[in-house]
């Protein structure tokens, strides 16, 4: 009974998560799904990658939290189109919210859109949204044993970002060991050392973002 | 359909946790359920405690993680009973998953047992798991925004333990601002600053602890 029913719910967020890719695709908009623990620093890394796209690309931004609006309300001094999701209790977000969210956008002037999904190295890797790529953000604080016991995680990102690196000089990490246990599950996974304080590794992830962009626009148009 | 199962599943999760409390009672064990992010120190804290508990104690130890074994290796090192739970994806742990540990302690042996959950800010704060006591971990590095992201979890706490406190030079925290939050929706919460590497607020935890200990083995020998 509970098993069918789960199934049941993967099957509906899977057809949503079709809808939406088909959605996207006519508007030629690139969504990127990022994930991490609480406080493994998601809102700043969008902050600072849309400050970067700004100036060649259409930036959208969907906040999801359990509650509140504290992200969505740092977003907006942006001055990009961000719409608040709270879930209301539920540890990570589902296709079908995202559905209900895209009409609060004007997707033909949209190019990337990110999704910061509930702080949760759990759920959140098990519901596609729709997305054409997933970011895993780790911490330097959270330790490097997260790999190990968080699996499903690291093995469906699209990239994997080594985060606050400037930590490092202050915690035991062995960023070595993260990325070949990472790559072990995940071979295709693309891997950057970042840090807002100091600058580490935003300009490629920027730049990794620009021409997956730009691919997605290229493709929609020919 | 699904809010019906969600609510047997709580339903059959109380009734498993009731049984668990009954079992503890008789045995005069005091459970304690320590939670919180992923990397926020459960471990190195529950290490940590065990050790000063352990001259007047018999400590015991349940490890939960999605996969791995690496914190039941850290545990089993102090010459503690210590059984790893591995959740196999899910991202918290159950009162049914409790009740089948039990036996593998000799419970007329242990006086404190330390449940170490799952690394998440949300889901294992709906689960009673039949302990006598909730642990929340927040640590500065995650920032000082969670209480009102993840207001359930703040709520259910006996104990606030604001943790990796010697990283409050390096980030800006509030820990005033934290507390206040916390006791605004939970004003009994005991609130503990605490860190591994100075040493702060382990002994005053230990203290608490113990109390809690003797309190409950005298209520079951009176």
């Amino acid at each position: 009974m509970e098993i069918k029913v789960i199934r049941q719910i993967m099957e509906w967020n899977e057809d949503c998560s079709a809808e939406i890719k088909e959605l996207l695709k006519k508007n030629s908009v690139l969504m990127v799904n990022i994930m991490g623990s609480p406080g493994a620093g998601k809102t700043s890394l969008i902050i600072e990658l849309a400050a970067r796209l700004k100036p060649s690309f259409r930036v959208g931004v969907i906040e999801g939290d359990v509650a509140g609006q504290i992200d969505a309300l740092r977003i907006a001094k942006l001055n990009l189109p961000v719409v608040q999701l709270n879930t209301a209790g539920a540890c990570h977000i589902e296709a079908m919210s995202i559905k209900h969210i895209l009409p609060y956008f004007d997707l033909q002037q949209v190019d990337v859109l990110f999704v910061e999904n509930i702080g949760n190295l759990v759920c959140p890797a098990e519901f596609n949204i729709g997305e054409d790529l997933r970011l895993a953000l780790l911490s330097i604080p959270e330790g490097d044993d997260k790999v190990e016991k968080y699996p499903l995680m690291f093995s469906v990102a699209d990239a994997l970002v080594i985060h606050k690196y400037d930590m490092k000089t202050y915690f035991a990490f062995d960023d070595i060991m993260v990325e070949a246990q990472t790559k072990a599950i995940n071979p295709l996974v693309n891997v950057f050392r970042a840090s807002i304080i100091q600058g580490d590794g935003l300009a490629e992830l920027a730049t990794w973002l620009g021409a997956k962009i730009t691919a997605k626009n290229i493709m929609q148009n020919s």
